[in-house]
């Protein structure tokens, strides 16, 4: 009856794949690398975006839109910029289709070339820094604090439904200040806003930290992140925030008379999370029987099943149970189909990730009790009908609560301290997640041990204890440890 | 004090860059005919787009993403499509950027063609299509009620902020349907949400009504529409609702079997508006001192202005002014800016087109009353503090149905019968507004009648009163009128 799904423990994964596909999030589209979102993927983007969105704008942001395209040339004026980041991006080149005149359907109109081709934006601070030449002229019309909500397109070699795609949606905080203090504050207070929503909305505990120089976004001073341990003890980069100093300021000529009267380059950050997190929240949660959606994320938090099929008496009573529900802001759904069988409905609610189920037939009614089962630990139980709403409110909070816990505590138990290089690789090699292990700080050494392990710097966690040691690999000096993790 | 905006009775067109410009709805961008949408005027797009998509979903609909991209191939399937479909469209060719061998910033790598050229979507059927073919097996698959918001492009010769721009965002809605009753159906179902947003968000009155064959959507059976009329009298269309038939199933291959477990193509509807809303928004309300936003639209509703500046004691009274239009759901901001007078705040309010102004003085405060100006028709009053929630709610109300009323007097009093070829002229060029004439039915006529007046029919109103008569320009017999009018 349930549709087959890979287990973890074989091919974890296809057992992603699985999900995504058996859960209804994404299909892949005829367009290499793009994928299409599905209704039951996106209601939960559309969540996660509406949550971010109201932070945002509890912290002074407000949203606008830039366009689609980037003049070829801008992307050389930042010169780290273009230099580090991927030249993979898609060219439009023409702005025109014609019949074929041999009949082949339709063609590009060779007449119609653009004189300076355009970009699709794999990001958008090269555009945006232009625009805010003409935005900016005086301290007194700083701090400009701008979100987008937009697509973008990266031309990625190897894609993975939500985890990394040719275009995926994201949103990209831009921001100018007056100085470098208060832009490397808001940097900051963009990464605590991240964690607080993967940890609170999406139950995800994540670490903070500075990523090195290598691993620093393309024209940053300073890039900040947030990183997630997924179930197969590899790491996933899950927000970043970054402090750009005047780097693009200079690129793009943004100066503004300071309170001194006098012309000064603007201070910047930019900032992003996307459709990745999704990839996220599956491999934090999920199981061998599905997707695991946190409540606060799923759009149908409760289904009601008549058992074992819908009758009057049993559609009136999910009627109750359900406006009683609303009232407690619970989004509620009642299955009335009354084709399939209670067992092949189970089987779906469970695979796409429905937070509680309950099972109503007429002995509980009778009994005036209703069976309530949970998806995070598969159990259930017979719960009397009496506050019923009060105990399904409270029951969503303790599994928002559950989900969290279980993946801290997974998260925590893969943190492994590792003091020597036999150590270090044992554990990269056998139990996986993080390793927190001293480093020279040269990038040198942090490629060597990339190239020998496949493991990356993931962070310099902030706020952790500092130790003197040995780096890892060549055991000179150490101020501090950092975290290293195979990554997605 | 105020910036000048050349006013409607000196040149209409230049009055409404000028509304875009200085009231901070959008900016030029260094690409072609696209336009940066600026927090105020982007806030606007937000609150249409929150309003519209509650609608739909309240209606049964879902929201999912379908890619940016699509195959050149694929547009050629759709005969009627692709041919009545302008084919000016950007055209991804390349898929990589490399450093220029002579030092000159990037060029595109000549080596990363792509093998088929893909297209930024000018509007998502075909794709969507493609992807229905493989959602849709039986009928208890239907109907399948998808909208998408989305960036799409269309590589406009003539652009006009809002208006008409190579990038602009939208909604598509891609329905599919058993039976063509069903799908007429929520074409209608559609067409009447529009009008009701239309008309009781934007305060915007719209004519419902059918295409002509000529002005029909490439590949529709019929297209439904929604007409404003604008203050210089020219018709705006403001919406479209397409019944498709089974042309695109017919093209994708999209069957699927129905009750007597045959199999059948699919019915399909499409529909769509757009940030063109704005434009219709602002040239059906504002006026030569700026732009007026009808209430529900306001991101701010009610601005309270200090005078002559701020004060604790004043701070203090807005501040428990703000708390108590806040409790009402009203959406308000407290000026507490000290550098600029209150006579350039007031002009500066109204050129953003904020719906209410509270003017707070020392005097008033003694009086016990505040100065409420209203930005719809300029009167002023003062109104006691005691109650002022309640007062400003109301009025808010009040504002939002004069909007409409004013609008719907002028749209009325330009709907005007013609009977011979002179009268119609005559209202085209010098009155204005909707002319409703009688027409042969043919596209002939209706091509030669642009011709002679660059007026277009902009639909045949639904449920209007049928009548007989001949054809303003042939004579011919004519089964009812319809409204023709210069247009947007």
């Amino acid at each position: 009856m349930a549709k087959e799904i890979t287990p973890r423990s074989e091919d974890y994964s296809q057992w992603y794949l699985d999900i995504v596909q058996k859960a209804r999030l994404a299909d892949n589209s005829p367009v290499r690398g793009c994928m299409v979102i599905k209704p039951h993927g996106f209601s939960i983007w559309e969540r996660m975006r509406d949550a971010l969105d109201a932070m945002f704008k509890e912290t002074g942001h407000v949203n606008a839109y830039f366009p689609l395209f980037i003049p070829k040339s801008f992307l050389s004026k930042e010169a780290a910029h273009v230099e580090g980041f991927a030249k993979e991006c898609a060219v439009v080149t023409h702005y025109r289709l014609m019949n074929d005149p041999n009949g082949g359907g339709v063609i590009v109109d060779p007449d119609a070339k653009l004189e300076e081709e355009l970009i699709v934006r794999p990001t958008s601070e090269t555009i945006i820094w232009n625009t805010y030449r003409d935005w900016i002229k005086s301290y007194r019309d700083l701090p400009l604090l701008i979100n987008q909500w937009a697509n973008v397109v990266r031309w990625e070699m190897r894609t993975r439904p939500f985890l990394r795609t040719t275009e995926f949606l994201w949103q990209e905080g831009h921001t100018a200040h007056a100085t470098s203090e208060e832009a490397v504050a808001e940097t900051l207070t963009i990464l605590d806003l991240y964690a607080q929503f993967a940890e609170e909305w999406m139950a995800m505990p994540v670490i903070k930290g500075i990523k090195s120089a290598n691993e620093r976004f393309a024209g940053a001073e300073e890039t900040y992140c947030i990183e997630a341990l997924m179930q197969d003890g590899k790491a996933l980069q899950a927000g970043t925030s970054h402090y750009l100093g005047q780097n693009f300021a200079k690129a793009f000529e943004v100066q503004f008379l300071n309170k001194e009267n006098k012309q000064e380059f603007v201070y910047a950050t930019s900032w992003g999370v996307s459709t990745r997190l999704i990839g996220g929240l599956i491999m934090t949660h999920s199981d061998d029987e599905g997707l695991i959606i946190p409540p606060k994320l799923a759009n149908i938090q409760v289904v009601i099943i008549p058992i074992p099929k819908p009758s009057p008496e049993l559609t009136q009573a999910a009627d109750k149970i359900a406006a009683a529900l609303k009232a407690k802001g619970v989004r509620v759904k009642i299955d009335n189909d009354d084709q399939n069988r209670p067992g092949f409905k189970f089987a779906e609610y469970e695979m796409i990730g429905i937070p509680v189920r309950l099972g109503l037939g007429q002995r509980d009614l009778a009994a005036n009790q209703v069976e309530v089962a949970r998806r995070d630990n598969k159990t259930k139980e017979n719960v009397p009908l009496d506050g019923i709403a009060d105990y399904i409110a409270n029951l969503l909070e303790e599994i928002q609560q559950n989900l969290f816990d279980r993946a801290k505590a997974h998260r925590d138990e893969h943190i492994t301290k590792a003091d020597n290089w036999d150590d270090f690789v044992n554990v990269l090699e056998n139990k996986g997640g993080f390793v927190y292990a001293h480093w020279d700080g040269t990038t040198e050494t942090e490629l060597e041990i990339k190239e020998k392990t496949k493991a990356t710097i993931r962070c310099i966690p902030l706020g952790w204890e500092e130790e003197e040691g040995a780096c890892i690999l060549t055991g000179k000096k150490s101020g501090r440890r950092v975290l290293f993790a195979k990554a997605y």
